[in-house]
């Protein structure tokens, strides 16, 4: 059994990331992180005539873009694993009806990429896969309408609600006999369990999946005995200011020293001056900058092991209004560059 | 590679349902699979105030005594897999605030159930658990406030139209160490891609789905090379009586005669006298009819072997309104008793 401790399992034959794409909207595009993305719209309708069709465009010419970039056709991938924020997460199925690669959908919010990773090395270093292909997105817009309220309205943000981005990240996942010396592998994957510690405020979603986030790094570990010096980069997304400075926090306590390597996608893909109060949010927050930034980085040297943690809020409209609080998950993935 | 063709693969050491519980409301406990199901709700509000709440009850609780009938503690079970229709799935995520179980969200709507067995079946093959938990639901009152009117509207439903299963399904699956001679054993997985013929009436999903059936069906024949008649069963979850014909009618176009032994998990659940019009759907019909009926009838010998196929529409309301077609994805799980 290629299990440590009560949520990690690690590969004999780690998978790794063969090839990433990443595209974002406009907002995003001048960003902090703007070169690192493949692909920067100029108009985030993407030539659609709704926002739940640019969401599902944005999955789709993104999935064909990391494609293009492997060399690889649909044919040459054995599964996607991919998932959104929309309702019945139409912006993956919308997108790949015309993809035709055996598809297992995900909902894990914005843990959907490392949900993906996690099950992609799962499935790969089982034995049943050379490729897997894992997808997410999320919308602004789409989003905004579907949780908050119309945009039109212009409603006042509260100053801990995060700024959902527009962005997708697309990452194939290989198996080994595939890989280079200095290809970045899967090596660990630690599941979280879901955790509700009682906030009920949707704009205060940082604070909702810190604890879940504690509880997954914690049993990281504790279950692999590696310390938070074995990391050049504890990446979370998407906690935001709050949560992200909530976990540093608990951390501490806990007797984890986090802050000198922790950082969070939603921290890092906009700057001050952006008007996105906490930091950015949503499936795609992560995806892009895990596709994009980091990737490109571990690429040229400057990472050798990051644990990338996916945070996801799991409640909707309906059971909030109804008094409930949020339960949230994290997923950590442990990526490290050969030598 | 434990692969067959394009969409399937096998398993070296097959894993096997170590235990189920089902849970229905209480029309469904007046149909004609009554007696098989372990628990019968009197009241499908299952004491909470609202619809969703009572979905999520009714996960928990089924997982509860699914792991009651194992003889298993929720800390035995590795992983969970699980997800519902509900928009985010909060039927599964507010379930499993309570039990501490690593947690993988699925979404494939009506196929949740086949999806959770095909990756339980990877995950334990793969050599990543011990015990696997699938999990899923539907509640006929929380799917119509979603998907189509308000209850108390009173809405007239149209005759192609499906009735949302109040029900749940749960299997626990085991590593195969832990089998005995006569156990349902998971052998092969036939994973589907997402199929849209066109269909835009979102009430008549049996239309919409039953060509994704055909083509997982037709990749699994192909792939194994089984015929239909090595199965004692062929049974979808859920095209009802219009997809079910349907699927007949092509499979026979395609030189593969099914007539003899398909059936449908929607077609069985409810009989002519109960108003349900083409059939049952909802994630908790293949859900209640496998972990009920379909084991109960395992375990006394009438079948040996099976063909189970989840079949989903993955739509929602925001995209049909926009005039959008309804894309469907079907996953096939062979199960097999020991001699």
């Amino acid at each position: 059994m290629k299990r440590l401790g009560k949520q990690t399992v690690y590969f004999e034959n780690p998978p790794f990331i063969y090839e990433t794409a990443s595209t974002v909207g406009e907002k995003e595009g001048k960003g902090p992180l703007s070169e690192y993305f493949d692909v920067v719209l100029n108009d985030d309708y993407y030539g659609e005539d709704s926002w739940e069709k640019a969401e599902s465009r944005l999955q789709k010419e993104n999935a064909m873009l990391a494609l293009k970039k492997a060399g690889l056709l649909p044919s040459d991938i054995n599964y996607i694993l991919a998932g959104d924020l929309l309702n019945q997460c139409i912006g993956t199925h919308y997108a790949l009806r015309d993809i035709k690669i055996p598809f297992f959908g995900l909902y894990g919010a914005c843990s959907t990429m490392a949900e993906g990773l996690s099950l992609a090395g799962m499935i790969i270093d089982g034995g049943f896969a050379e490729y897997v292909m894992t997808l997410t997105s999320s919308h602004f817009c789409s989003s905004e309408k579907q949780f908050r309220f119309p945009l039109e309205y212009g409603g006042q943000r509260a100053p801990s609600a995060q700024w959902t981005v527009t962005g997708t990240g697309c990452a194939i996942v290989g198996d080994k006999s595939k890989s280079k010396k200095d290809s970045v592998f899967i090596t660990h994957v630690t599941t979280g369990v879901i955790e509700d510690k009682g906030i009920t405020d949707a704009a205060n979603m940082g604070a909702a999946m810190a604890p879940a986030v504690f509880g997954t790094l914690k049993a990281h570990f504790e279950d692999t005995n590696f310390t938070p010096d074995d990391y050049d980069l504890i990446l979370t997304g998407d906690l935001g200011e709050i949560g992200s400075n909530i976990l540093v926090d608990c951390m501490k306590k806990a007797g984890y020293n986090i802050e000198r390597n922790h950082n969070d996608c939603g921290k890092m893909i906009f700057d001050k001056t952006q008007d996105a109060h906490a930091g950015g949010s949503g499936c795609g927050c992560i995806g892009s900058v895990f596709c994009g930034f980091i990737m490109d980085r571990f690429r040229h040297g400057e990472f050798k092991n990051i644990l990338l943690i996916g945070t996801g809020a799991l409640m909707n409209t309906a059971i909030v209004q109804q008094g409930e609080s949020i339960p949230a998950i994290a997923h950590a993935v442990r990526l490290s560059r050969g030598e």
